[in-house]
Parts: C-alpha cells; sequence; structure tokens
C-alpha cells in the first residue's frame, strides 16, 4: 500500500524538493501545552529561531483529518484558538483522520508523520517515558516505542524527572536507541541539566552529532536516535526546588486520588502554579534551544551525507 | 531471502486474484478449542457466515508441515478430527514445518501466515494478553507484538478477564497499536460487553472502521489495528456471574498449584464447567458476530480503497 | 539511505561472493571476556575450528572507526592487545564510528553487523537476557530486542543462571523468537547442560536446524532464532557447584553494594574466582563447541537452501 504524503506548506514543499535542511516540530505543545495566546507567540518563536538557524521549519499537526508537515500562518493561527483540536499519538492518527479531526502531534505522531514527510531530524521540549509505578501499571509512553521503530532523531532537553528517569534509560537501551548527550555527560532531566544518571555518548558539536546520525541511520538498526541537549543554564531551574515541588505534586495527586491519565496532566498544572509560572518560563526557554540546535544539526547533515556515505561504501 | 506464499484453497486463490474480500480465520479454536464434531460444525458455519456477509474465508492452518489458507471442506474435517495437531504461535512455525507435523495456528501465527497469502482482515474470539501476575512472571503473549509488528485487522470480542486487561491496554498502546471499539465506548471483555475500561476510538460502521484500517496502513506504522467488536446483548454472560466464576477459577489455579502455562486452560475448562456450557455458547456467539462484522469490514475496505488512496496522495 | 558495508578479509570477500558458508563471530569475549594473550589463542583456536567445520570465520568488530566482518591476524592480533578497546551494544556503533575508536562487539552489535555483511549464522558464548530484579529495574539486555528484529540465527549455550532465565525466556516469546534446543529438551544454561526449563523445540541434526532457519526467515516475521547448544557433557560444571557460587557471588555483590551495570562483570569475575579457573575452562569450551557446530549449520543452509526454498514456492 502506497504510504500518505502529507499536505506540505510551500516553504517547506520547497525546502525538500531543494535539500535544504527541515526540523519537524511538534503540535501538543500548541494545543494543550500552553494557553491562547502564548502558545501562537512561542510557537511563531521557535519556528524563527530554526529560521534564523539556517534550517525550515514543519510544524506537523492534523488538520480537518489531513496531516500537514508545515503550516503556513493563518492555519498556525487557527490551529493555536481551535479550542476542539485534540492530542493525537502516532496510533490515534487513523481514527482522527477518519473523523475528519484536528490534533495536536505528540512525539510518536510527529516522528510518524516527519517519517512520511523525508525529515529525519525533530525538535521538542522532552519526550514521553516510562511512568513511575510503571513495574505495576505497565504505563509506558509509546514515544519510546516509537524511537526503536522510526529513523527520527529527536532532539529534546531529556525527560522529566516525574516521569521515572531510570527506568526510562533502561527502556531505551533495551529498545536499541542511542541516547547521546550535547556538550555533557549527564542525561539531563528537562527543567535541570543533570537527572543525575550518566548519558550513554557525549558528543560535543553539531557535526559530530550529525556524523551519528548519518552513521546510525547506514546501520539499518531501524531505531531513531535520542539527542539530550540540556536546559540552558540560565534558565535551568534549581534542582533542590523543582525535585521539592516535584515530590509535592505527587503527594497531592496521591492524596487526592489523580490515578491514571489524569496523573500527568494533574503534575504539570501544580508544578507551574507551584513554581508561580517559573516552569512555563524553562519550557519555552528549553524549546528555543532545542529547535536551533536541531537546526544546526540539519544543516551539519546536508553538508556531511555525501563524505560520509561515501566513506561507508 | 523470498517469502512462503501458503498454499490457498481454489475459492481462496479466486478471490484474491480477482480482488474480492477475503477474511482469515483461526484454527486453534478448531484444534484445541472444542471438541469433534462441535469444532467443525462451528467452523463450518463461521465460514457460512463469512460468505453470506459477501466476503470469503480464509481458515488458515499447518497441514503435514505446509502452511494453508483456505481449507477445502475434506481438510477442515480432516483437522478437525486430527489428535495429533499441535497449537503452533507464529514462532513455532517453522519448528513445525521441519518435523512435517500439522498445527491449528493462534492469533500470532494466523496474522502471520495471513500477511503471507495477503489477506488484511482477520476474526477471532479473543486475543492473547498480558496475563495477570506479568509484572512478576513477564507473561505476555506473543500477539501483542505480533499486532505491534504486522498489519492485519484482528476482529475480536476484546480481551478475557482472566487476562489483565488493563496492563493489556496499556501494552498495545505502547506496542503502537490502535485500539477501535465498535459501536461502544467501552472496550469489551470476551464474554460480556464492558471490561470497565474505556476503548481509545470509537467508530459506528463497518465502513468507517474500513477507512481507519486503510488510513492506518499508509502511515507506514507497520503495526496492526485491534478493532474490538463486543459480544452481542443476547449473547452476553451476567457481568456478576461471570466475575465470581472466574474469581473461583482462579483461587481454585493456586489452591492446587496450577502454574504458568497451565493456568489458562484450566481456567477456561473450568469456567466451561462452572457456567454449565454457558461459556461456550456465548463464545460461539461471539466467534460467529465477528465473522460477520469482520467480512463487512473486508467488503467495505475493497469499495474505499481506491478513493481514499486517492486522497491520500 | 544506504546500508554500509563492512570491511571484510579477503577470506571472508571470497567465501561471501562464492556463496561458500560463513559463521560471525563476535569480540567482546577478546576485548573483555579474556586476559592477554589468552584472548588471542581462544580466537585463533574458534576460528580454526570453524575452518576445520567446513566455514570461513568472520569475526565481527569495528576498528578505527570502520566495521569489520573478517580480520586478518595481524588485526586480530592488534585488537586482542588493544587496551582502548570499548565494549559495544548494537546502539553504540555510531558513536563509537564517529569518533574512530576501536570496539569489541557485543550480542547485539554483531548481529548487526553481520546481517549487513549478509552472514546469517553467528557463534557466541551466552547472550544477555533478563536480569535478576528486572521487574524492579528494567534492565533486559537489547541482544534480546535485536534477536527480536534481525534475522541472524545465534549458536549459543543457553543463558548464564546469573540472569533470570525464566523471564528471558518468556521476553523472548513476547519478542516472538524461536528457541531451539539442539539434542535435548532442556535449555541450558551456559555452564551446565540444564537450566531447569524447558526449550520450545528441540532438534537433533544441523541439517533439521538449517532447515527450520530457513522456513523461519521464508515466513517474513523479521527476527532471528536462538539455537540453544548445551556445553558439553564432559566440560560442564557440576550444577550443584555453579548454582551455590552463584548464589555465593549475588550474596556478596548485595552485601558490597555492587548495582546496576556493575552487578554482571563482579559476578563474572567472583564466579572465576571461586571456581579456580573452572569456569573460564568450561567457557572456552562452550564456545568452541559452539562454533563447530554453527559451521555444521552454516554448511547444511548452504545445501539446503535451494530446495527448501523451491517447496516454499
Ligand atoms: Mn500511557
Ligand atoms: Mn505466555
Ligand atoms: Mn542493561
Amino acid at each position: 500500500m502506497p504510504l500518505l504524503k502529507p499536505e506540505m506548506s510551500a516553504e517547506v514543499a520547497a525546502a525538500l524538493a531543494e535539500g535544504r535542511p527541515v526540523v519537524a516540530l511538534e503540535s501538543t505543545i500548541i494545543t494543550h501545552g500552553m494557553p491562547y495566546p502564548a502558545n501562537l507567540e512561542t510557537a511563531i518563536a521557535v519556528e524563527d529561531t530554526i529560521r534564523a538557524n539556517g534550517a525550515v521549519p514543519a510544524t506537523i499537526a492534523v488538520i480537518g483529518g489531513k496531516l500537514h508537515a508545515g503550516l503556513d500562518r493563518d492555519t498556525l493561527a487557527a490551529l493555536a484558538a481551535d479550542k476542539s483540536a485534540v492530542k493525537a499519538s502516532g496510533r490515534d492518527l487513523a481514527a482522527v483522520m477518519t473523523r475528519g479531526g484536528t490534533a495536536g502531534t505528540t512525539v510518536s505522531a510527529t516522528m510518524r508523520i516527519a517519517e512520511l514527510a523525508g525529515i529525519p531530524v525533530f525538535a521538542t521540549g522532552g519526550v514521553g517515558g516510562v511512568h513511575r509505578g510503571a513495574e505495576e501499571s505497565f504505563d509506558i509512553s509509546a514515544d519510546l516505542t516509537e524511537l526503536g521503530r522510526t529513523g527520527t532523531a529527536v532532539v529534546c532537553a531529556g525527560v522529566k524527572s516525574i516521569l521515572d528517569i531510570p527506568k526510562t534509560l533502561e527502556f531505551l537501551e533495551t529498545q536499541r536507541v542511542p541516547v547521546i548527550a550535547y556538550g555533557t555527560d549527564a542525561f539531563p532531566a528537562f527543567f535541570t541539566r543533570d537527572s543525575g544518571e550518566k548519558a550513554d555518548h557525549r558528543l560535543d558539536s553539531a557535526e559530530e552529532i550529525a556524523r551519528a546520525i548519518v552513521s546510525h541511520h547506514a546501520l539499518g538498526s531501524g531505531t531513531g536516535l535520542l539527542i539530550a541537549n540540556p536546559i540552558p543554564e540560565e534558565a535551568a531551574l534549581d534542582p533542590a526546588f523543582i525535585n521539592a515541588t516535584i515530590a509535592d505534586a505527587l503527594a497531592e495527586a496521591e492524596e487526592r486520588g489523580v490515578t491514571r491519565k489524569d496523573v500527568t496532566p494533574f503534575l504539570l498544572a501544580r508544578i507551574n502554579e507551584l513554581s508561580e509560572g517559573r516552569s512555563l518560563k524553562a519550557n519555552i526557554a528549553l524549546v528555543m534551544n532545542n529547535a536551533a540546535f536541531a537546526a544546526k544539526i540539519a544543516v551539519a547533515i546536508r553538508a556531511l551525507a555525501p563524505s560520509v556515505l561515501a566513506s561507508g561504501r
């Protein structure tokens, strides 16, 4: 069966046709991550950061049942204001398409659509992971298994410590996904630069990471890569503060009987309240940072690919 | 290496060659699910239901070391009477073929052979799942991972509540498998219409489900779909009765020291005894219901595919 | 993206070009499994055993950032003496290549490179598995998931009982990997011939196993096969002795607070000390035994393939 080609903005279609660097972006941060109009302002700022670093942004979403890679300004504005938009992971896409619905795409859905569009680099805030208590609940994000099946390089600031980070790293190992930290030996924890866990590999430039991505694909394992880019020092939250806040929010969730799919949104909302908005500010800073770095990687891949491939034959 | 083409009955070969709708059927229900001759009578009735709904049945099995998709009446009768037939999951097929053996095929083996034959829709009773206690035993059916790797749409009545249904649904999410319920918001529990868990998506016609299947394949995730079709109201067992019976059977298994691979057959046999045959009757009713609905989906896919695909290009 | 072709020794390149049987070998046993020069002597003896049984050995490693399948004598000697060599699993390869590093390859990395080279049979000592305590730690070797994704037949002496063997077998079932024991009903436990668990299938000749491998690939499941070849009777350790030794070493690890990635190397070193070198001797004997048997399987595959494939069309 022939695969779908997503609808593309003129900017993205031209870049892909001409072999210029493109960076995919997810859209649940727009539809479910921030209030209007902060969501639209951030989305535009993130896209502009990618352009400023030499690549073309391809914001990915489902609009009226169609897959899109690259949204023109009017479509982006409409999505940011659309209260009917749902949140779709990769396995939700077919049902949303069947209903003709509009959806923000999670990491797994964005990876899938980026692959269909032919975009190998994707910037986001953080990826889903193994939930605390997953040894009993079996609650493990499909983002991790999509990384085990789809060859996209995902640039993120690590994994939020509301998740179980050691188990998430073990699961990524079992899924055969390379985890490469940029400029640090530590695996970062979204709001902070150090989760207390080590990253498997450290590389210190976009050019080296581009070479690792190209080499990895030439190995044929079929997995993506997780590129962990720590939040900028000046934007990072104090680890003691954020860990205490997360502990408080977890205790509160337990007390109030919040369970299953309600836990993560509850924790994120409480953390934002308890931090008086500092967590949202940190979130925006790290997304901007990831977008800029992903653009540099996409540029480096385009520069490198012919010689790397030649050496590999 | 070239892939195997299963031996086909004349009826199945003609239907596939002419692009007419075909529905795959598993055969452990014949070799291990029911006594002779009830197994043969049911198998014939299920096939006839598929024909009555406009599709061609392809009962799948291993006969004398060869894969078959579509059994003529004599072969079906011989399989139903063959006490030497083993039960083969997907990973058992090569060893059974090497020994020249005959086997009923589980969900995972049937999906694999249906894929080799080019049959995208498969009707069964229920699929395997995550076993109760799997957090300690790691006992998780390969049916779920085959759904994560093979693009067949499996029409079933959900998952038996002798399994751990919440963990099964979490595992299917991690495996990236769409779970779509037909005409209900609830995920069904085989003998009953509502497991207490919600299905991720509800669609209300065979035509919509056909569109979701075709759209899903065009996304290239490589997974199958689980189409949950609840047991007909009039055939459903009383939830209080069946849950108490399952609890009794579980307690008995524990008491008698039944462990590991012996637990499921023990539970099913006990449930049938304790229900005085009502569970077998319900089982037949739901398989007939799934066969009829799978035929309607297969018909709808053939009708839809050209236009859906056209819109996706 | 085109896949990499590993650098090949003249011997391996010629054998593959002429369709003669080849057996892949891993190299962490050289870089991390034994002291110099015992590691080099063993590597040469293993290669010679494969040649004596009619096949060509392809020792796999990463040398100066390049993938190799087949090392000439000088390169093998240099690798055996190279104290800078790291240990690379499949997901580490790209980072090691990017750094221009040298690495011994684990089972998962060796499978990946063997696949790129076109070598379907691989001999090793034992494969990684599910670690004891994995229900809490989620520590599960990528060897098992590589077996679930890459079509290599891995000939090994089972799984060391420092791992959780029942969970490892359940995980392999969920990964859809056939487990076939040679000449025994029991699944072997590396140092001993019987883990107490049954193997799913028993086949009694290299020729039958070759037929199972070829049939399995023709099913298109995409998984490898685990061929469990028990340690020769005369080399096996006494089960009571080795199990007590492992229990002692586990208790000692707990006492000293050895955790996570340090546990396995600690246990193996302690077991060797406590066994006064008998475990190393057993290890060499079983690797030689596996190399010889893998060569026989590779020879049998070359002999069988045309007729088996013909029957499968
Ligand atoms: Mn979840
Ligand atoms: Mn099982
Ligand atoms: Mn591990």
